[in-house]
């Protein structure tokens, strides 16, 4: 009994468990950060005179080869191979294929979780980016519409009910202000989460005297974690910018609304382009304002990411734990679903006209003198 | 202005809203069941005389060989198609290459609105048993235990300090009575899902005299829906359903946090089986609980997914709207997610060797009495 | 240090701590249920021989001393005296002042950890049971509203865009037919609530020979619980209720959201009666539809609250731990909330007034014949 | 039926409509905001001429009475008054009966939905401040036990298995880096928020020409509001606040969970005070963390008023809503309990000891070396 408790490994790992556990298929994206996480690891192993120049130059030559076959596409278990348990093993027993026993020493100094931490965080900078210029993207779409309608005064709505008359440009620019805000949360998240992990090992460091300031510098961080346990414990930054994208999201489903209140026969105020509807053949009249519909559900599936992610963690010890790996999908579904909606939404604003009201409320007509200020504001 | 405002479509659907609308990869899944459902209207149309015996034959022989191709994995847009809008337009498609023409009858006395429930219900049955067979696996790997254990006397635990001496197959079997209760869930949400929507049409019903009693039978529902706007509308099903697991998931992660830390050193009472856990080659001694982790960590996914289903119904109006395609990826996630976890934990039980601990507390071995009766309850 | 570490307390509770840790507040509303459950517990102790027939006697009229003090306002700490733990506490403090020791032994074979669940399990029934008969009550709105409207034809909707003629009447009983799964949903989780934990004591049972379906039977309950370590960690019962209520809220929130556009001028189809809606002295013209936003307002915080028990529960181990005294605020508010929100949705339905739109759409009036058919449905 | 339909109002407000609506109890804690915002509208008023030197003197000392009433929590609805909607007209009633019509003049230039949005940022900028104090004060006893416990090693945990050694002031100083990102997004949350809405009005603005900066400067606020419909329609302000109360929280549970874990007799690490656990007549020996499970179950709480607040938010079309009272709530219970629970941690730090574990696993001895190293680290 002893032995059975005490000891080594006798089985190998079940095949239903091998499925249920890889995160490969999730994970795949990371590949291109992998590598160059790992041509900076090398590099500093090379200062810290863990490899010598043979085997720093035969590493980068072995990652850059894989690189190339990630964007050829070629790159994968080949037929037959067990299903590898992520992206960063994958890389691994391709390394080893290439290096030979060279490929295994960037194990140095290095664990699996300050690793997959750093791969994480070079893809929110430039997930994180992406979303950005697509929020300026639709900004613009909103910038261009307030301009053409900004005379164009409608009834603005509260409770549903018309209530004063609002130039369609300034109610418009409103929209413009939430994302304004939007963009300056992206950024502060970035900022926070700018710190390179690398060095942190398992969680308490490692002996190998590598500088962690010239990796860190290598892949674009600023800054190195300052604490090990947290920087491989952490995951605020993925909940920080998935917030960060629900709120985004609940700004467009806003936006949504109106255009699709709008766009009904009883209001009649909006007409989005045909690209972006779809009709009936047993009704023609109709023109679904499907785009909208579509990013208001979306929403649904951010702000569940978002809840996922806190869900996720709370009571939690520090450390690594491995529920820690279905942080992923999360966060990866919530920047792609972010980053559609705000283009389907640009492309969607570009197509559509706006006009009054044809039935006004009873007092409606009266105050365009309001309406003209409005305007002018 | 008229023209454009009340006019036709003139333009075809824009390239990247084809992308962002499309649900094609998600519903592919759905295949069978739209293929038994088109079968069963054909029989409708047949019998209210909107088909004749040979478009009948015709009808059934074409959804019987695109099954077959479903089957064989060869059904799919070929190189160069449009991406589909969903599996329902691929599966039509596909039905007038073959049948021409009479392909295209099917619609008649049918909407989008009512087949796209009526396959999901179908899928829905399907799923919620094989939920209902992985929970009895799990209850039977329970039971299975308990009974080796019976007389083993651990430390119950209150605050996570040991309380009174409880017999181990006791408290495993509180997990039983947990897993019992979703059984009964499960079945609860299956009969009230149990109404054939055929007939609802988009959801003010057909004037098709077909029979829904008929069609309702052969698709093995007991019921037709009473009303059609709520037949098209209502999405209860969907998260009744995604409630019990996420409930079944609970259950789960309590399990998964019980064997976590009774494996840890400092409680030493689990030892779960080698295929089951994964190790580490700088520290030999950690048997790290993988599988239980990930069900604990899996757990906030469907819970998430819940909350995305209330998320995207809250403040829908009656009648299809668009966001409601988005109930298809929670739903099935939520499915598999649960059946998979379910699956892993019971081999993970299988696996997994229990002990007193070697370290008992102040009073812990006085209690025997009590012990002894509470085994024998 | 041993004395430190193994030690009995020598500090009381911190002042700071004993606020923040009482519940005292949220569960007074436990009182007559504490109440009642100590009775049946004291015949039970004196059928099993542990009170004699006067010390029973003491005690059944201290309870109901108790409970007249409840019932009159006029229970609660007295002047200068600590804030109670929790209503229990707060009970079996003025038990003793009434009983003197005889009032400490009703805790013989019972744990708070029984007694709570015992308490909350009697309110729900209550609540539950409250709830239904709101849900009938808006049903009954429902029934009345659809048979004075059967034959006043509107447009249905899809994607907010006009569709089909329907009824009206036929439209309302599409929310009748939701709530009557509400109503379902609820009796299956009384039914699986059903059943007594007193006898789990602190979750490994008693050893005094309590007869539990006896105590069972007083308290109206059909079962007992089969593990005393499941009887004190479930709270399932709570999840599912909450859950029902998640359900209610967001069909409540469908049917608000058809009123609110129905009542803006521009769809201008309903007409809340005045003492549900708010106006504006600057726009008389304005009938904001209060109540309805508020009950669409409110399904957000009964979804939260659903959440809130799911997040409190996942990744707790079995056995009683203190986060599960927060189960009670997100109880009783989705209860309170839902119920309030059906109250005040059926006023407002018998306060509104309906009519045809005043601005058909193009082919809307072709339609009558189908519109006919489907009154007659 | 004219009448009806377009009229004025005949009915009073339903007495159920009433209750169901007020918001009363809720926000009585932004009397002091409300008549600090009172106030400087005065002041704008005045200065735009609407009110002269008399008029102003007037309202400024009524307002001052009120708050002196507040303050002696004398104010409050007399005897036998209806139940007031909000706070906002409370004070306005009150104003009236010690000013008179001059009273009613503070209408002038301002709504309601101005008015609300003004108090609750200023409420907001307190309870951001308190709350980073709380923070701050949490991050102080951890730097304290870290200081003591600098040269404690204990062995770090992955997959709640023993890892590497680690200095157990380094494992406390993983916690004080979370905390110090939450601080910086506390700063960032109420930079966002610091923009006065005033003069927005109903969402569309005023024609009386009051100095916006002006009043923004007297209540302390950097900016005014950009956009009068995003003025009154925006809460991002509450959403961004109550995601850092929840990440806040989400910190503290995992913390939580390492006192709970490191408090059990089996890891016997930590032994927090006497003032923070609760014991057991019964069972002597335990001493139940009951803070921190309770500092972990309110997580779940915080987590659930961010997703309401969201979920609140999704779909709403810009301008006010009566939706929007709702998000008062969950605001208020999210800062106080986060506030709370930060309190009670650093009390329950303060107060706690810990060891070496007794029970050493397999190889943590020999890993002395390395655990050095970490401890200068």
């Amino acid at each position: 009994m002893t032995d059975l408790w005490g000891g080594r490994f006798a089985e190998p790992l079940d095949e239903k468990m091998r499925r249920f556990s890889s995160s490969y298929a999730v994970d795949l994206r990371l590949a291109e950060y992998d590598l160059a996480g790992s041509k900076a690891h090398a590099h500093a192993l090379h200062a810290a005179g863990v490899l010598d120049d043979a085997q720093l130059a035969d590493l980068v030559s072995g990652l850059s080869q894989i690189a190339a076959e990630v964007q050829a596409g070629t790159f994968g278990p080949t037929n037959g191979a067990d299903l590898p348990e992520d992206i960063h093993s994958a890389v691994e027993a391709r390394l080893v294929e290439l290096c030979g026993d060279t490929g295994k020493r960037l194990h140095a100094g290095r664990s699996r979780n300050d690793q997959v931490v750093t791969d994480v965080l070079l893809w929110l900078r430039d997930a994180s980016l992406g979303i950005e210029t697509s929020v300026r993207g639709l900004q613009r779409a909103l910038v261009s519409l307030a301009e053409r309608y900004q005379a164009l005064v409608i009834p603005s709505y509260t409770h549903m009910q018309r209530a004063q008359p609002v130039s369609l440009g300034h109610q418009l620019m409103a929209h413009f202000e939430a994302l304004e805000r939007d963009v300056a949360r992206l950024a502060d998240a970035r900022r926070r989460a700018d710190r390179c992990p690398l060095g942190a090992g398992a969680g308490t460091g490692t002996t190998i005297p590598i500088d962690r300031r010239v990796t860190a510098a290598r892949l674009g961080f600023s800054r190195v974690a300052r604490n090990s346990v947290d920087a491989v414990a952490d995951r605020d930054w993925a909940i920080e910018f998935v917030s960060a994208c629900a709120l985004i999201m609940t700004h467009l489903s806003r936006l949504a609304e109106e255009l699709i209140i709008w766009s009904s026969e009883d209001f009649g105020t909006a007409h989005i382009g045909d690209a972006f509807c779809t009709g009936s053949s047993m009704m023609p009249q109709k023109r679904n304002p499907d785009a909208a519909e579509l990013v208001r559900g979306k929403t649904a599936r951010v702000i569940g990411s978002l809840n996922t992610l806190l869900v996720l963690l709370k009571g939690l010890p520090l450390g690594y734990n491995r529920d820690l790996q279905e942080d992923k999908e999360a966060l990866f579904d919530a920047a792609d679903t972010t980053n559609a909606a705000l283009e389907i939404m640009a492309s969607v604003l570009d197509s559509t006209e706006f006009r009054a009201p044809t039935t006004p409320g009873p007092d409606f007509m009266g105050a365009t003198d309001l309406a003209e200020e409005l305007v002018r504001r």
